[in-house]
């Protein structure tokens, strides 16, 4: 039996094996440690290590991207020495980080030729006017529209009444130079939005909003129009959340005495509050801000600008608009310049809105002829297939499973919730990652991701779902309401109960994951595209950002397909928002990204039933769609 | 000699006179009374009495129309027979209503083939809409603007928060039959004032108000736009009154703290009093009021809106602007439909404003090629001189002698003004109408016309203006500043102290009229137009509409030119807002006007100066220019 020496760095001696160990043995016959959470399955990627020189064989590559791989990463469950090789041991802090980081989504990055004169469609200009004389006793308005025709080109100025009293005498302050901030549009039309005297324009700051509002999070970008960049960005829960958890029950309680303008009010709080802490933080005054667009979902939309959002839960299912006109900040309540102009982005149905076209426009489907899915998981679970070409959406009305709700301990992805799990395929005994490394509280969507797919892969339940309870771990156990899997026990989590996860639990998520995938499979057949051969599937919301592909895949939530086909891409909605604020012509793109894409309502769609039923199995009925999967079942 | 027979329809003899007599001595031979205020100097008309047949000689017709002639009218004073005669003797109160209801302005008529759906801007569209379904899950806007695209053409529908709010729950309120209320542009696009269920709009009211708001008076109109027909029109005093008479006066209340704001509120409480009066009576609510067209002069009009008017004042005379845009009735604060629309019409300059373009444009001045003298007499003085082809104006700053400031015993034309006067020429007694028939409390601006003539025309001041204390009448006597004519003694007027016209009164208005009359000489003379051949001379202006042209001409305020070329209009501001508020062309014709309209700053020219100089004295310092008056006072 050949033999070679394997270095680790953290371990002073060579370690002498076979031609052919694997890592984790090499490493625990020389007292290295390296973390094992799945118990040496090669699913949890933690065991992850670099190879600093020596040949190894990778027998299964799962949770490493390429650029981990060119970087000489290797699974240490997976991989077997083939010579002498020396191993870096990463510190498990770095293991963890690079993990959650991995594929996070780019920040936004201006193009390097962007130019906010040509792309913005707010100007901030000076004028300097000739004084009025007995020779020349033109009004003050129109003294300065002809300055503005000559100096910039435009054409018509449009202002209120509040706008035109503070002229006379602001241009008399002035010593008639004066800086005016305006919207413009392409046929060089132009709204007042401030009037300054030069000298304090020529300090100001001119800025604007890029704000998404998401049914549990509200995220706000303050973006410098002069230059197009992102100033900051603040992001905090909902307020509406205290008077329900997803859209459905907040428009049930709209419904209420006073219920829609509660709802406006804690949204409008929550927007308010982090321009607020925006503003202190910057040094930039609510005043300064000119402009903002708004993406969010059609109902947190209409609760927004209270719009009644009634119809949009009732059949035939029915927005009151879905391309909102600009309008005034002073009528939409946010915390900016009253006349400054709040821009809505347009949507596409009752559960296609804005939060989508924005998503659509910022992940670029249709700067590609690829076939793209573009998937926002969440509880609406709305999903784009298409191209520069075509585009067709659905919304799959997943439920809030992943979300937390249905689950009875499930949780929002908050400090205390577990967030990825690996299970031992040996003992049953779980490892499990929780925000904020203090004990656990409940288990967010990507950690219940996770224990569902551990617990399928460890044969804890079957392909219909069905808990079994006799492979002789106390963790499973038969529980008040059916068998039930304990997480974990009550004195690990400081709690006076056992965190467990039931089998409704899991039929919760069952539904929720089906009507996900049976959407996208309704989607590929309504435009004879098969799934597998769509070629990058790029995932938004904040929520998409911490999922785990793989287990993804496991369960049946995303298609089976290679892992460099998924994109991580974060929050979505708020770059669109971002991006139509800063480029005319982005804005113009969304509108036509909303007017194009067709929309496929499900619930009147008889395949969508099958497609469904389909799915409800783990990972799915036909095991053939699954290739990755039926090989790690076996 | 030969003797004839008069015949008077109120004494039963025929009365024989030899030919030749004068009719007022016929009526003496007879004991028949006729009344003859100005002594038979032929210049009151009061003596006026039809000739029912029979032969006369008219000496003078001065105060009767062409009309009045061929009803067979005479001057008994100034008319002899030259045969058989049966005379007609009007009752007094005949003559007075004849008198003074005389010229006064035609109503305004629609034109036979006039059609709202043609000429208006607003339309009330009633729209059915075919409810939504799962197989078409249109949002309710685009329903609704598809509908609308498809039977009234409307392309673009603007609309604001608000009314987006109100539209699903009135869609599904009413049965998806609803009637909107919209602004129309030329270009196919509307602007939303109202929403309502079509049911209610088949029997609601569609109202419109043309507004003038004058530095004294306030006059509303009420329109029915289904029908373009006046429903209902009234007037009262501006109770900006109580801060100022003049807009000079005004402007420097404005000045103080809370000034403007006061005054703002002033003049919408006048017009929110007549609309409130008007709707009460009419039955019409606020909310069927969508449109209001306004017309005023620039000072009214900035202090309606709220708009800076200091520097209308101050050199060099600067509006804040004289094209204002179509303006939210919320904003402006008129009781109307918040979301209707308030037009304030254009104006050409500090001094010449809106009131003088829908002058311009009610009184037909553009319609012909006539050249017309247009003239708001009063506190501005503004005149225009012009015809189809061009137009120049002016504003004299006559100030408010004619409107009874300035003058010790000058008032508004209200109850208790003299406003006619006639002096005997042989005894210098007076005879006076006075407004109300109660007992004189002061002298209106028409009176001070006719007393300033009479006093002329009689010797009690010569051609410079300088009092002819030694007449052997105790009427003129040395008042504490100077000469005074006692135009009514305290008995007779139950005051305290004898009604007087002074020295004093007498030079303000001289300056007054010189002011007028040298702003037609400069307008004359810049556009090379002698002014003999104005072929028109148009009086606007409510306080126009009582003048005594004859008098106005003998002091030199009017020009000397036949009778029939002078036409009382009345009040041409509120016309003119009426004109534009139902006729869309009108609306681009006042603004075509008020560009067209070359303004000369009257303080900016010398020859003003010496033509002002020139018309001091009376009528003129060039006798020529007015031979009437040559005539009458040899």
């Amino acid at each position: 039996m050949t033999k070679c020496e394997v270095r680790f760095d953290s371990h002073p001696e060579p370690i002498e094996v076979p031609v052919g160990t694997l890592l984790t043995e090499v490493a625990r016959e020389g007292g290295v440690e390296i973390q094992q959470p799945c118990g040496g399955q090669g699913r949890c990627g933690r065991c992850a290590v670099r190879v600093e020189s020596g040949q190894v064989r990778r027998r299964s590559v799962l949770r490493l991207s390429q650029a981990d791989l060119d970087a000489g990463y290797a699974l240490a469950c997976q991989t077997v020495v083939e010579g002498d090789a020396a191993i870096e041991v990463p510190p498990p802090e770095a293991i963890q980080r690079r993990l959650t980081t991995d594929h996070t989504a780019p920040e936004a990055v201006l193009p390097e030729d962007y130019d906010p004169a040509r792309s913005q469609s707010i100007r901030r200009v000076a004028v300097r006017l000739s004084p009025p004389s007995m020779e020349d006793q033109t009004d003050d308005w129109s003294r300065l529209c002809t300055a503005l025709r000559k100096e910039a080109g435009v054409e018509r100025l449009d202002a209120s009444l509040e706008q035109i009293r503070q002229l006379g005498p602001m241009l008399r302050a002035s010593d008639w130079r004066i800086a005016l901030t305006v919207e413009t549009d392409k046929s060089g039309g132009a709204q007042l939005i401030r009037l300054q005297p030069e000298d304090e324009a020529a300090d100001a700051p001119l800025c604007g909003l890029a704000i998404d509002i998401g049914t549990t999070t509200v995220t706000v970008w303050l973006v410098d129009l002069l230059t197009g960049r992102v100033m900051r960005e603040a992001s905090e829960y909902n307020q509406q959340i205290a008077r329900g958890e997803d859209v459905i029950s907040r428009i049930i309680y709209a419904g209420k005495a006073e219920g829609a303008s509660k709802l406006r009010e804690m949204v409008l709080g929550t927007i308010n509050g982090l321009i607020e802490a925006i503003c202190e933080r910057t040094g930039v005054a609510p005043a300064d801000i000119a402009k903002a667009t708004v993406a969010g979902n059609s109902t947190m939309i209409h609760l927004f600008l209270g719009l009644p959002p009634e119809s949009i839960r009732l059949e035939p299912f029915i927005t009151t608009i879905n391309h909102l006109p600009p309008l005034p900040a002073a009528d939409v309540g946010i915390a900016m310049n009253p006349a400054g102009i709040v821009d809505p982005l347009p949507g596409v149905a009752s559960y296609v809105g804005a939060d989508i076209t924005a998503g659509v426009l910022s992940s670029g489907v249709r700067a590609s002829p690829a076939v793209t899915l573009f998937i926002d998981v969440g509880t609406n679970g709305e999903t784009v297939l298409g191209s520069s070409e075509w585009l067709v959406t659905c919304a799959c009305s997943a439920g809030p499973a992943f979300e937390g709700a249905g689950v009875v301990h499930g949780m929002r992805a908050d400090t205390g919730a577990i967030e990825e799990v690996w299970i031992d395929g040996r003992t049953y005994e779980p490892s499990c990652r929780v925000i904020g490394n203090v004990p656990a509280r409940g288990i967010c969507g990507s950690g219940l991701i996770s224990l569902v797919a551990e617990m399928f892969l460890t044969g804890l339940f079957d392909k219909g779902g069905n808990f079994n309870q006799s492979l002789g771990t106390q963790r499973m156990r038969e529980g008040p309401h059916g068998a039930e899997y304990v997480v974990a026990w009550a004195a690990e989590c400081e709690g006076e109960e056992d965190l467990v996860f039931t089998q409704v639990d899991l039929e919760n998520l069952l539904r929720a994951k089906a009507a996900v995938y049976a959407g996208f499979n309704v989607l590929a057949d309504s435009v004879g595209v098969p799934l597998d051969t769509v070629e990058q599937v790029l995932i938004g919301g904040s929520f998409g950002k911490y999922i785990n592909v793989e287990k993804a895949v496991d369960i049946g939530l995303l298609p089976d397909m290679p892992w460099e086909r998924f994109h991580f891409l974060g929050n979505t909605s708020v770059k669109g928002a971002y991006w139509t604020l800063i480029d005319r012509a982005a804005r113009d793109e969304i509108a036509e990204i909303a007017s194009a894409m067709t929309y496929i309502e499900l619930s009147a769609d008889n395949s969508f039933y099958e497609a469904f039923t389909s799915a409800l199995f783990l990972p799915h009925t036909d095991l053939s769609r699954f290739p990755s999967v039926k090989a790690a079942m076996t």
